[in-house]
């Protein structure tokens, strides 16, 4: 593609490299920026700008944060017994949003994935361990996608937690709510029906 | 949604007023760019702010451009008798982009839309009608989308170059290449019917 002007090739350049952005998208949205204020794209420069170099990460959990302990970590009123571990920021805002999590969380910034060359020394793996003897934690909710790479990760994190008197326990695995019966994989279905729960539980 | 972040939360605004972009999609964005070097964001920011502040238009077409004239007028080696009339950039890039094309342009900057309360004032007529006496304009082709408003704008601007010694001519309307007749709409095959081609032309 060509284009008229190289302010316009930039731009476009600079946002097709943003996943999921294609050089069409990028045009459009370049399109749409000229076409409004030059105070919206001045807006959206610096919201990105300062998001980028004045975010830090919570000390204890690894969350993103605005100051140094987050401000789930630093709420006396949730659990601090209860530890969610998770391999994004993007699940701990989806557990958030559930409502439905009171405890606290840590973050290992990914998972075990030796084909993408990521191994346990690049996870926050160690710090969760040394988390352990100086907290009140009493059960810790490995809550991993249930991939490969996740379920190693899940498996690492379970020996390297071995010796501590925590209960470790996983989010569960089922048919989704709404979901169709006939519609649901094999392994999930069949590992529903091996966990089923108690109706009068 | 809930954000850990104040920052985060104000890049997610920011980037979910970009047409086509909805908040999921702008966190996703975001922690791309959190995961990315801190530079990523900067450039992108730069060419963005760049971009809107310093583009101007082309003082003839209304192109965008780098400079006064742009490249197009510029250029004495294409066809300064032959102009197309598109309502956008992004038409001019499309058509430019099929190489077909060696005349210039004049960029409307819209249709005629009662409806969005665009008039024939907010487009870029006038300066098409004070262009055609200084040219040496042989032959005008009216490139708007064949819908009610890029209709009614080229109706339009066919009464106002009346007097003028130009032929005015529209692109052909048809049957799209690679394009299955049965799934073609009525209109448009009854159009291809009618303005049929000789092969022998």
């Amino acid at each position: 593609m060509n284009f008229p002007s190289k302010l316009i090739e930039n731009a476009v350049e600079e946002l097709a490299k943003l996943p999921g952005v294609g050089r069409k998208t990028a045009l459009r949205l370049v399109l749409h920026l000229l076409k409004s204020e030059t105070e919206n794209t001045q807006s959206l420069s610096e919201a990105l700008v300062k998001m980028r170099s004045e975010i830090t990460y919570c000390q204890i959990c690894h969350n993103i944060s605005d100051s140094e302990i987050c401000n789930i970590c630093a709420n006396p009123l949730r659990d601090h017994s209860l530890l969610c571990v998770v391999s994004d920021i993007r699940d701990v805002i989806a557990i958030e949003n559930t409502g439905q999590y009171k405890g606290v969380y840590h973050v290992l910034g990914g998972v075990i994935s030796p084909i993408e060359g990521i191994g346990p020394a690049d996870l926050n793996i160690t710090s969760l361990v040394e988390r352990l003897p100086q907290s009140e934690i009493k059960e810790i909710v490995l809550a991993v996608s249930p991939t490969m790479e996740g379920d190693t990760t899940a498996f690492y994190i379970t020996r390297k937690l071995r010796d501590f008197p925590v209960k470790i326990t996983t989010i569960a695995r089922g048919v989704p709510v709404g979901g169709e019966l006939e519609y649901t994989d094999e392994i999930t279905l069949g590992r529903s029906i091996i966990e089923r729960t108690s109706y009068s539980k």
